[in-house]
């Protein structure tokens, strides 16, 4: 590893050395077959992170925090339409690829996710979605937020507590976009065509 | 809460409502507790992320796993000094003051983070703290991040792991800045002057 | 026409109205039916660029005399690929998807355009094609283009005809998405989908 | 040709190479005295393109269609005045030169051009002026056209068949400054001197 | 001189040699005499503009015709925080730390300066300082200035006698900041520390 | 005066008011008059500064320090394409023109002022020429000083004198042209054909 030349038949996850099953820790592997049985695969971020066992537990008890949450008004659709929306500004492959394709799954639309990642503001979206991925952008630019830009949210219907989610999911992103620069990590080939065809 | 208008005798920490310590989980009262004792006082993000207990969690185990790791080649102030650089990109208010002064106590240099702040190029650093910046800005402005970075890093003395190490708090600040904003979470007062005396 | 609001059933292909093909010159009408033929719809800027007939005759006999020729060492897939990364930097929806369908089929790689969109120099391509763009991107951004542009691509196998050709596309398409822009083209549907699946 | 280098007695129009006049098809040689006879002297981007006689074609036609076209409120000193504020943007010395001389001319404004090319908004301009320039640069930066933006031309007096006129001018150029930087086309020395003097 | 390079002990004030104070002439040594009299220390942009005598008068004639007037609306803690402000666009150590210094020995407010350092919206200004900073800001990235930006000031309460006040400040600095930048003016140590304490 | 809306017949040299010559301290007029016999006419400049007569004392002597100095390598031609250069940057309409203007009749080169202004790289300038614009354009954009930039100076035959003379005209102006913004500064009439006929 530590390299991202050997683009072979089986190219690396990313820049860092990925263990051996058998030399994860326990739960780690736990929650890779977990994960790999209700997707049909496992997503490199999993096999990319778990090089860093304290960190791969962190990282994704973060993400279960904040995309598994039962309360808010944001739909599985709605948090992967902000993290596309989010990391085509960071130019990010995997993040833009991986919850690209989430987001046809979860909203049954398969252009729309395409679109968003030419130009949010000219894709198929309602208002409500367009408030939304505008307060997102806004965090992902590191922008100061106002009164306004809560005032804005309320209008189409998000409260205070639905903001911090919208702006929790824009800043863990900020983060997974950077890291997976750093590891140079590349999508799983399933999530390219994922969710295309009705 | 839920406003940064009142901003009399008792400026609120940030936008968002903090709860009494009798309502929050106990080991959140029982981190706060150790904080304040080693500190001196609670610095106002542990109040702001206690708004959202299980974020709160998340948020300072990954915390904890790359700031009090042991192994790897960054000091302690070398940790502080990223942030402080990375966070000034953001223009964020609580983590530029806060970090500048942990920096200052772990650096023991009273002028060195008010330097980065203005201009990290032009601080006196050693030619190894400023590669080990432009390492950590690369990954703040989501740079595509290439080899020649990591043999830039090699050069002065750090290898792919420490550049992990770079690259994470960068990263995790990425976040954090952004948190930071749309909570206008704003330092505790006692930042501005810690360290600045010999 | 004159409006993008009617987003029913029946999406206008833009700002402007279509005329009835009755109402066409000839020679448009038997255009679009050979290229109705070829393709098995009829891609919307044909529609679009109807409103005007003589710019429409001007318009097409420059995209023939370029995208068509036989001449020089760029490939169909080429050329097709240059119009995805440089309608990307313009954020052109029409451009982006048509071309990246196209690209799909004439490549018959069904992921490179998408991973081009998102960030071109990261995606999975010969230095050959990388200098290709790195040219394209350049007469993109309406840059200076000076000698030492020319002898990078020479390096890679291009002439300076080629360069011509890969600068005449770039201008070609940083019109054509202005266009798209002030007309608010949208995509037929079909493109979507198209060559995805092997 | 193929080099800038030898810019001695006769600096070239430009980076490849002009064919002599008994090489080129009858109908360019035709074009280019009709257009000599008119003006006085050859503009080099007559020379420059018949390095391509089908381009050629395509570029005049497409010119002629837009520039000569006897419909719409734009006056051919509007026109010129679009191209100048445009071409400034693309720091394209051709265009800027060459059509700022043509604006003076049928302007009978010597300073309105310089005034334009270093500060439009400051320029001596009528506000429907400005508005029309406004609109022109929003389609040259490639900016999401919206309603607002026709709503704007409007009050001014432009209606949409006017909006198309100056969006396809601005576009047109913005394809010409691009030819013109990657042929290194440089203007006539009679332009910079045309109309300065009443 | 002519070096930033020699670090050491007595780190030169700047990359020119200053002359000795015999060498200069007498009304400069007066003026340096009389500044570190009542400073108590003497601010190396006194010896680095020794360096030419006729610039070294025309340069502090300036700053004393527009920093020590006794009419218009400016306190001496609004001029240093104009300084401050604008001085951070330019990223200039110099006078950031020198300006940030004497903003708060006038201002009495020891953190003030060190918001507006990282993020002027953000900082605990009243709206009128807010309206200040936005004229100066203006001038210090060389907007064109409208009457609308003098009707903002007005409803401040600043008349256009002091936005003449806040633009020439803005002007000089981002003059003195460049002049700082190649000649590497680097702080007087003493800045960083003055003022913090109550 | 205060307005810039009353352009008629006699459009005001800026936004506010110029005093009657009677009004005005003496040495000012002395140098009015003298400037007027020279030049022909009274360059607005001179208007419109003696405002303040203090400041009017302070630029003028600064300008005079500067661009009248007998030493060093710069041509008064050389001055002048210093001041356009960076003026363009700051869109400035008086300092383009009437350096401009100035510039043609000191280079007797009628065309170069007009190509600097669209685009200094691909002017008709010498390696020479064109390494001292690089240096002013660097201290107009306050970008950090290094040593590779005076280096660079050096091999075209510029010492560190030099360097100070260049940087000091392009910080000089970098303040006109921000004062000439808010000020509203026009260029007379006159300078728009000085200098263009051989």
């Amino acid at each position: 590893a530590y390299s991202t030349k050997d683009e072979s038949a089986a190219r690396p996850v990313g820049r860092y050395p990925v263990p051996n099953k058998k030399d994860m820790p326990y739960d780690i592997v736990e929650l890779m077959e977990e994960v790999e049985m209700k997707t049909g695969f496992l997503p490199n971020v999993f096999k990319a992170m778990s090089h860093r066992p304290a960190e791969f537990r962190a990282f994704f008890a973060y993400y279960n925090a904040i995309m598994n949450k039962d309360t808010g008004r944001l739909s599985k659709a709605d948090k992967e339409l902000i993290i596309v929306a989010t990391s085509v500004v960071n130019r990010c492959p995997y993040c833009v690829v991986a919850h690209g394709a989430l987001h046809r799954i979860y909203s049954k639309q398969p252009a729309l996710a395409d679109q968003v990642i030419v130009n949010w503001k000219l894709a198929d979206l309602s208002d409500r979605d367009l408030a939304m991925l505008e307060f997102a952008l806004a965090v992902c630019r590191a922008d100061n937020i106002t009164e306004e830009h809560f005032q804005k949210l309320e209008r189409h219907g998000f409260d205070r507590e639905d903001a911090w989610d919208i702006g929790m999911i824009s800043a863990f992103f900020a983060m997974s976009n950077r890291i997976a620069h750093y590891i140079d990590l590349r999508p799983n080939k399933e999530f390219y065509t994922m969710g295309r065809m009705p």
